[in-house]
């Protein structure tokens, strides 16, 4: 098919914010649900030579890195005004880049311990997790949502690091987080896509 | 001054990419060197609450994170065509968020000695090192340029960061990393760019 789209995912990676931005677009999607070792697999490779989900495949263009995922949907289904219009996107940008580089990395690195040390911390893109966290809730607090006063593509990616960053540790649980989380965490998408993603988690044992 | 466009840098940091892609654009600009302690000052922290640069200022918008710059610019300036059409900007996105993210923290971690331990690199959003270098290659080597046939702001950013990792040995000299970037090195707005950081560096003792 021309216009297919699919979603290659796991119901327990980031490819559960692709979903929810797909949701939030509203165009029909195909899912194609990757064990972690088949993401190493020559076949999916060709398509993320990184190995990892999610990405997606739509008329021939492959999108990987998830806040790619998510910019490119907003700009090629605009119907769904999830990006703002090009001369005002400068808030954005700068969050949807302060998240998927700075607070990835600060959360990332401080789950595996790693903490740089402060004379190198300059050449660190983030400096350290705490003037992190401390950015991440000037940009939460500064406006109703991320890219000013209406909902955007940047929410549905630094609302999904939130939450999972407050669900699993890496994001302290600070009211403006939780204040911001509470004006997404009911849209009809996020809960469509969540219902999805739960029904294909592996069953337990 | 309404149109005012202000850059905050200095000639050691990542400054000197939105330079660059500031005399890509052509358009007039003021630039404010910062010492590295001004960066936190509270008036700095005021325009980035991360106490680091480049940041622009247009129009009462602020813009921090490089790649953002670079991604807002591009936008707010169409008449210098550096970013390709809205249905188009698949490999745009994708590479400009590979880059700031899992290619700059794979190789700051790099620099600082960390590699994420095998079992979790899952959880990491470059996986390993070796991993991401060869996405790299990947991306430069698909097409004459990061984002398909024609320079965009993306090769602002990406041919960057490859010849600074190049420069100061985060990142491999691969003959694919060299080809590219002498694609980019002798454009008129790099040199000019180059020119005016290097004239601004302290005067050695």
């Amino acid at each position: 098919m021309a216009d297919e789209l699919v979603l290659y995912s796991n119901p327990m990676s980031r490819g559960r914010i692709a979903r929810w931005m797909l949701e939030e677009v509203g165009i029909p999607y195909r899912t194609e649900m990757l064990d972690f070792g088949v993401m190493k697999s020559p076949d999916y490779l060709a398509i993320n030579p990184m190995g990892k989900v999610p990405a997606i495949k739509h008329n021939g263009t492959i999108v990987t890195e998830c806040a790619a995922v998510c910019a490119y949907l907003a700009d090629v289904f605009p119907h769904a005004k999830l990006a703002p219009p090009l001369p005002e996107r400068g808030d954005y940008y700068r969050w949807l880049f302060f998240a998927s580089g700075p607070l990835e990395y600060a959360a990332s690195n401080r789950a595996l311990g790693f903490e740089p040390p402060a004379e190198r911390q300059a050449m660190m893109g983030y400096g350290n997790y705490n003037m992190t966290l401390d950015t991440l809730e000037y940009a939460v607090s500064a406006n109703p949502f991320i890219a000013g006063n209406t909902f955007s593509a940047a929410d549905v990616y630094v609302g999904s690091h939130i939450a999972w960053g407050m669900q699993f540790g890496t994001i302290e649980k600070r009211p403006a987080f939780e204040a911001y989380w509470k004006k997404l965490e009911h849209r009809p998408a996020h809960i469509r896509a969540t219902e999805l993603d739960d029904a294909a988690m592996p069953a337990k044992a």
